[in-house]
């Protein structure tokens, strides 16, 4: 069973910041995820599984279990080794696709299972992929993400951090790539994240309820308008979505030619050091963000506007906690880094 | 074995506000379950359980175990598709349910169980439905809601959530529609109710018991001469019972042809604002209540009355809660924004 | 094994509320057990046990597994209906049993078992009965139950609610009737009772010891003569024990014709409301405790005494907790509501 | 492998109320059991492990596993009802003996074992006998049995309250006698006994070790002299032994004939009630230890110092934990009513 | 794989009391254990690992899996029973061993193993044997003693209460001698150690590090040369070594002569009574372990010096945990008894 | 699957101490590993993946899992014993590795397996071998090293303790050397890590992220760089890696001549007491790094510089916690002991 339709990406009003997350996600899947933070009913997983719509086709390798790219060797799966190594690969266009992990999901689900007897009988091992076998070269949704049993996080965590999903049982291991952009969405009332796992997100962003009333008025509109005929709605917004599928598959061909001075690469480290931040990885998350903004704006060069607007997506997770108030003061002095 | 006989839901007194939620979920069954809070021993229960005698019917293809529609072909299971989609399916009229999940039952009973053996041997999947299934379409009914196991709350929120139940062991999963109209209640002494599933309810009704002695009498009478006779009762009610059910009938049939104005969107905007409700999922549900209180009372424009009504039975658990004094605050507030 | 001998129930000196309420329950299996509280020592099991050899004789189908009523075909088993939907049932008289469900218990004792081999060989379901199907229509006794493992009150309570025990264990189910007087001792000092099982008592008595130095003394001297020679004391309760089971049996003869006035059902309400007792079920409660009190007595009109008696039985633990000196004013306003 | 020798119960230097509660128990099973408590160091289990060396021979049906009574048919297990019903039980004198529960025992060990493949090939229980079936009749010995795991103390609990022991597994049951004298020690600053658990002890003692020089020189002689060559030091002791066999036996041939007054029943009864005790089993109690103490003392009539004696050794854990200054307000009020 | 070699005994610098310690129960192995606690790093491990070389051989009787003494009947296992009860068994000399209980060992793994399947094949019990069986007659070495998992800790007690380890699976129980020398370890920062564990230890000593710069460097030679080349470095202290066996041998012949004075024996007790020591057990320990530092110095009448050693070994651990300060005066208080 | 290329060592920029530490234990594996601290996106798991790639070969038995020095036959696994004892082993030079041990593995990944039916069926032991047998005479390194499971720790503490790994099922036990360098990173806002595991670590370093602006920008410039052409970048760096593998070797001939005086020895001896180090095992190390310092320096005698730097490696994480501001102090004590 495969939910037949979703609400279109680009009908949805507001949420800016959100959509700009995913967007560059889906340009650069290298980025390494955003987390989603609002209260309940703002259309988060509305707008993730939206995004499935607009996923660009990439070349894969025909019948490898975890799509793996013909162009990238390096990370290829056992398979794909053994068979192409001295041979060229057939080829085929799919589409990114949205994996969903539900919270609900057992360790085994997700890592996938090995068949010892049948490896014990036949000399060989048999694997049945998971949920990371889907999510290869994938954007791994996971829904209520702070809700997470920790085994499920600890072995997210590892194939994050590793680009690799090993499943060991009784003396056996498989290997597979799993790379993945990792989107999660969260209700910050309902229980914290593990530092861990939130250090694993490149851009969060903090969502709340829009506050015009005829923008509100719209959104419950257009929600009664899809619910009641899905089909036709969507096909109403259909050339809006193909508009926005052209946008990035631009930013996508456009991305490879951006550059960044070193004046910019300064500043970053600048903006680190202001606020705080610890270690290095913000630093570079900031510039890959603000390349990719570029990508998306359709210019070849990283401008400090780009990386003043990167610095409001990459960074806000990265920084220690403290009162509403000094937040506000963190972002005046990012500008003053920049403007000066 | 099944339960003989049920007290009527005509019969019972008082309550209005748990028996019209119970009535607008089964006249417009997308609309969302409804919470029913209250003390002990004020029929909560029993009025559950009697709404099943009012239930109207409604066409389904022959033969399936989730009772698809068939006219609602995108939420067909996997059985019906291989075998309609190139034929047109039998159809037969069959009641809604009330399908109930007992505190005590077991994830499994809940999602259904695999026959992994089965699978290996005859290499096909072969699945023994559980409550879900049977909740298909149906009211999916949990007394002491906020009693029932964590594992257990899982599997209902991913399901409320997405329509679909999955079942996944040792590599094999199984999936079917699963979309119902939850109806649990409560006793808010006994320990709350994890905000996810909160969110998941449209409507919430609070309880209290009778306080005229004279009804409060009729109620004793009543269930004694109940208890006593439960035939010679029914049937004593049945000619109120059929009135009922026709009302139900009527609405059902109205319900399509009710509009709404951008006026009252607004104003439902508003509402939710006005009351810092989070999200827009408070707005959408007001207004899809408002239309099928319009249905029920048989006109087709909702009025502002529609609205007022809407605003008590989606709102008081969308609220941040407060102590009883500024609650009555709220409803002025709703007032003045309908009566501005 | 079987214990041989027990205690007579009239040799039993003092403890009149106790033995009161225990031969109400007797007369009136539908009136809904009873919750004995009291410290050590205070002869609370012994009682229990000594009412088994009062208990009348009461038709069943011969060879029923529950113990089915023939006159009662709604709550027939699926064995009795299969046998018995198209014929007459053979009948004997069996005594109501106290069924003794020990603290230790497994849920699987207490439910039954499932035979999930036979079921698959030999396409039947094979259920073996627990101590669910040994209580059905009897007394399930459970001392001490306040210290009852959580799972196996899960079970008590789906069981008490429905009438129904349904045992599931993948995929298949068996469900029989469960209908049964629940007897409860606890000490309070040794741990609360859940609130949902203690609504599940119609009436409770609170226990202390005997006060009275010629009293006490006689106490001991008939448990040290009893535990010298059983049989020889026993002997010697005989006809004290004769008189008491006919006074039952005439009890259960007059019950259906005591008829209870508007005024009494009037006085049950307020009683109710006064108190501030939560929902209905406490008005139903002190009229079925009144009308059988009546019955008991051997008049057939209930009497405002008979209803401040049920009030004394049926209302001390609907009440919320308060220090004992409100309660004796509680006590007060009833038979203010009574004497008005 | 069983323990050779043991240190002689009557070279214990001390230790008196130990001591008598034990032979008390020795003389009289029905008594009740004693609880030992004490700081470590103390030989309480030398002392306990010491008693099973003075136990009189008791007449035992032949080849009975659980040593039944032919005197006693209403305790007999089910194997003794079937052969000798209708017939003589062939009859041998076994002594009474001590059965140790350790504290890390299962309870699979401790209630003995189900053959359930057996059964259910060949058609009959096949019960492999626990620890409870060794103690019927005899003295169950529990050394800390304040650390005793919670399930044991259940089955313990249910065993003690009911005489019988029951298995259950998979819906087939097995119940045999078990009724034995319970002993238990601990050390009451390694945590607290159970409340139930304390209450199924008929006495209770409370030691420390010896506080003059030499008596304590001579304990270390003594045990020293034992360890060196255990044999000769039994050989010494044997005559004193001896002795304390032929007192014992004594005493068990003179329980029968002892009779108490109504004077003493009701100094019992006012003792309890002064001392604020619960319920009435600590006077029946006080009694039946009284009588024993007569006894043991050679008299047949229980006398004002035969239940002062009592009253010290069975009513000390009955009494609400006050602070020391208290207790000794305590005893002077029992020496009052005695006295009076 | 065993360990090859081992940094010799005679070479560790410092820590006399813990060297002492280990020698006095190599000497007297029914003296009872020893623990040792000390900081981290301070060579605890390696001593008593370094002693292993230095045990002296006994007579074991050929094949005996428990190395039962030829010479103690009382305390064989059922095989050498069942072989030598009627024949001389062969004899051999083994030596003393170490035998280590490591803090990951599961409890199967220390108390063996009954293979249930060969039992009911065969006919005949088929044990494996674990930790307990070799450490029969034996040291038993636990390292970080207090980190013990709480179920070996309950068999440790068990069999060291009672010098027998019974294993008992599904009603087959086998039982061989387990009588050890408990020698544990334990940093105190790291968590405390169970009261009854403690108690079951016959000495204590707490170390720290060497605090003399000379000796320290020293210690630091000695432990690169031993690194670098430890086979060089234990020939050079084989000589050392020797000596020390001898001394050894030597002490364990006197042992048997050593007497002590009725004066001594007082003191002794008078000790314990001045310190508040609970119980007997100090007494009779300061007393054994004075006889056997009077054996390993080499005279046969038990001193007031030897007194004075012990009661630093043997009381430590059972005196109530006090302020440093106020320890200093228990000692001061020892001497005055000793000296008066 | 193998990850294909990692980031050059020496583009490594800053983190000397780190880098230094990480150095010493490859020139002397018997110096005991490194635990490196810091906050997050310091580059601690990059720099210890990318030491992998300067590790030296060492002369390994062929064939063997163990990969057994064969010149240290002490160390020998049972296989090597038995195929070598009498005979010349073959000998291939075999490069040291980088052993990961994941956070989420479990206790029998670690260990390794043993195949019971195997045994059983084969009578010879069957063991696959875990992460502890690859780990053997290479770095074991353990990312989030205080988040790894308790069992998994205690089996690290006992093989690090013993440089031996037993696994041991059900009476079968194997046991392999397994002595490695401990490489732990960990986050200390993350949680503890336990004393025992701490003492395990030779050295320790506490990173912090780079302050400098060009240096940083320098950072992320050839991070994005390297990112972008993994194989370029290398390429790029090879010849500063390969100055860095000579160096690495030139230490490790050097390290056997390097002397240490008497002066050296006292001086470490007083540093360990003046900053209250506990116990030898501080000193020991100090001697051991500042020997490893001299011969990766290329000298021979150890100076007073190698102490000192020493010092600040070894001894950090084995002092009381204490206020920086005090630490600072301590340093000072340190240099005051070298320069007096």
């Amino acid at each position: 069973m495969k939910r037949v339709s979703t609400f279109p990406f680009t009908a949805i009003i507001g949420q800016e910041d959100m959509k700009k997350a995913l967007i560059l996600n889906v340009v650069n899947p290298r980025l390494g995820g955003v987390l989603i933070q609002g209260e309940k009913g703002t259309a988060k997983s509305t707008t993730v599984r939206a995004l499935a719509e607009l996923l660009p086709p990439r070349p894969c390798i025909v019948g490898c279990r975890f799509h793996d790219d013909p162009h990238d060797k390096s990370n290829w799966c056992d398979e794909c080794h053994e068979k192409y190594d001295n041979a060229e690969p057939e080829t085929e266009l799919l589409p990114m696709r949205v994996t969903e992990l539900p919270v609900s999901a057992t360790e085994d689900r997700v890592v996938g299972t090995l068949d010892i007897e049948a490896a014990i009988r036949e000399g060989k091992r048999s694997f049945e992929p998971g949920i990371l076998a889907d999510a290869n070269r994938n954007i791994l949704y996971v829904d209520e993400i702070n809700l997470l049993d920790d085994h499920v996080v600890d072995v997210l965590l590892d194939s994050a951090a590793m680009g690799i999903n090993t499943v060991e049982r009784e003396g056996i291991s498989y290997s597979h790539p799993a790379r993945f952009s990792l989107v999660g969405t969260m209700n910050p009332e309902e229980g914290d994240i593990r530092p861990q796992l939130l250090d694993r997100f490149a851009l969060s962003v903090y969502i709340t309820g829009e506050k015009d009333l005829d923008k509100r008025a719209e959104v419950i509109k257009r929600r009664l308008e899809y619910e009641d005929d899905p089909e036709a709605f969507n096909a109403k917004w259909a050339e809006e979505q193909e508009k926005e599928v052209h946008r990035i598959e631009r930013a996508i061909k456009l991305l490879p030619q951006v550059t960044v001075t070193n004046e910019i690469l300064r500043m970053a480290a600048e903006i680190s050091i202001t606020l705080g931040v610890e270690g290095h990885r913000a630093d570079i998350t900031l510039i890959k963000t603000a390349e990719t903004i570029a990508a998306v704006d359709g210019h070849t060069e990283v401008t400090k506007e780009d990386l003043r607007t990167a610095a409001r997506l990459a960074l806000p997770h990265r920084m220690r906690r403290r009162p509403f108030e000094e937040q506000k003061l963190d972002w005046e002095n990012v500008d003053k880094v920049i403007d000066a």
